[in-house]
């Protein structure tokens, strides 16, 4: 899989990640069938990436333990693209016997980070990146390799974060091998300028060939501005949960993803072709809150409704 | 007073419109004393702008009845400076009685808006407007005379707005006495883009000597992303409020005005020194949690913290 099939340069694309990051911190979560329910919804709506898991033990990790069949359900969904987490050569090994269209690999931006949340260095995780890479090339058709550097615009162990550190290691993934880019405002430090100087500087440093990814979270409010501002510097893919699901473990009751219907709607507004009907994606709500009784979802648009200029005529 | 007294051209302005604007769809509101608790805590934070209500008739408009109090509460805070609406010539021989220091004239950019609010034509809300300028010229230090455009971005009535005629509109407005152009988003339609370029319009055709202040509200989730969109197209005053009090005639339930504590943190992000403490200001919210006990605040700072980049050392 070329990783511009996935990402195509002349599109926006916006990825679900809520079967993912967005079942992180919830309470409870779905169960298999109220899942598929979700996504076919969101892709009846025209959303076609979807984030379905972490290549982790069921046993520890009991959210995504059916990650397996929702990676089959995707393939079933014309033009649906299905990606997960692999933290690991094992992790790797399990997704590449589900056919996976993309597996994402992920490192700190911060050497404090790194240690904590996976007792590895940066060094260390770009050799598994490395490992990971030449995994996959055993495949007739490998998965797309995206490496996510997470608390690329603060980090809640070192504070502040220089873009200059996080186009390095950027880079370094490059080297390492993989055909993506994501950086994550994991903790919601980040703000619209410090986006357009990251998005500037990783595009003319990874070149026109690697599509950059960004996922904004909206801990401190600013995950739409942002969007924005990402978009208004090249970036053509962005990531959403569905009514803001998540959260942020750093900040307890705190806002999670960047809401997606929302982002939708913002793309619309700024003249960008995403292929997804807002109102549609507004109305997949309701699988989610059925799913999810005890969860607060987020979002504006399902407060105040689409605008008279988006509503159908 | 010169407009430029009121907002300089190298520094953000953000202006407090909860006790005019927040004020307008809430159950209950707050009494004078809380008020002016409200205002001196957001004053110990370093906010110098506030717009504190509208000259209208206190018998049908109680939450404003004390708006003559907070004007004179205001001249005694140390650099504050107080604004206030005015609809018609009665409002404005009111205000000047009082020493405002800006008095606020609505317009709407859409002739069935102008025409349901006001039941006045475009061209007679003009008319209005020099009749107030004409007004105020009798003082020896006159206050400053601002025309808000509402539905500037998208109307409830009449969808899509064109900017042409928002610009047609704002330059009518500075022929007709305004010393500064505010328009706002009423309905939460507009995105950033469509903030760029009226941003970037209203500049040019008013030149620089006449400050644009913009006031959006967050009723689809765009208020920070558009916020930022105005800054970065060079408009300097921003309008929100405290807990995004308010809300939308028509939506209801839906978010109000700018939420003011993520708004200064957003400027933060964007290195711009608006003077105003992000930490002080997100603690005022507490003042109007008391007064306002059945209101529902909205907000990311108040939930998630500040973040570790801006936390006392």
């Amino acid at each position: 899989m070329q990783p511009r099939t996935l990402y195509p340069e002349d599109r926006v694309v916006l990825r679900e990640v809520g079967l993912r990051d967005g079942l992180q911190l919830t309470s409870g979560f779905p169960d298999t069938a109220q899942k598929l329910d979700w996504m076919r919804a969101e892709h009846a709506a025209g959303v076609r990436h979807f984030e379905l898991g972490s290549f982790l033990p069921a046993k520890r990790f009991p959210q995504f333990a059916d990650l397996r069949e929702l990676i089959s359900a995707g393939a079933a969904l014309p033009g649906a693209v299905s990606s997960a987490l692999a933290l690991n050569e094992r992790g790797v090994a399990d997704g590449l016997e589900t056919g996976v269209d993309e597996i994402i690999f992920v490192l700190s931006a911060t050497e404090s980070h790194s240690r904590a949340n996976t007792n590895r260095s940066r060094a260390e995780a770009l050799e598994m990146l490395a490992r990971i890479d030449a995994a996959r090339r055993d495949r007739a058709d490998p998965p797309v390799l995206t490496a996510g550097i997470a608390m690329a615009f603060g980090c809640s162990l070192e504070g502040a974060v220089e873009p200059a550190a996080v186009l390095r290691l950027a880079e370094d993934c490059a080297r390492a091998g993989a055909d993506v880019v994501a950086v994550a405002d994991t903790v919601g430090f980040g703000g619209p300028r410090q986006v357009a100087q990251l998005a500037d500087g990783l595009r003319a440093a990874l070149g026109p060939a690697m599509p950059v990814a960004m996922h904004f979270h909206d801990t401190r409010g600013l995950g739409l501005a942002n969007c924005a501002a990402a978009l208004d510097h090249g970036i053509r893919v962005l990531d959403g949960s569905l009514g803001g699901l998540g959260g942020c473990p750093f900040a307890p009751g705190a806002t999670g993803n960047a809401v997606f219907e929302d982002m939708a709607f913002l793309c619309e507004t700024m003249g960008f072709d995403t292929g997804i009907d807002v109102a549609g994606l507004a109305g997949a709500r309701a699988v989610l809150e059925a799913a999810l009784p005890g969860e607060t979802l987020h979002g504006a648009l399902a407060r105040a409704g689409l605008p008279r200029v988006l509503e159908p005529a």
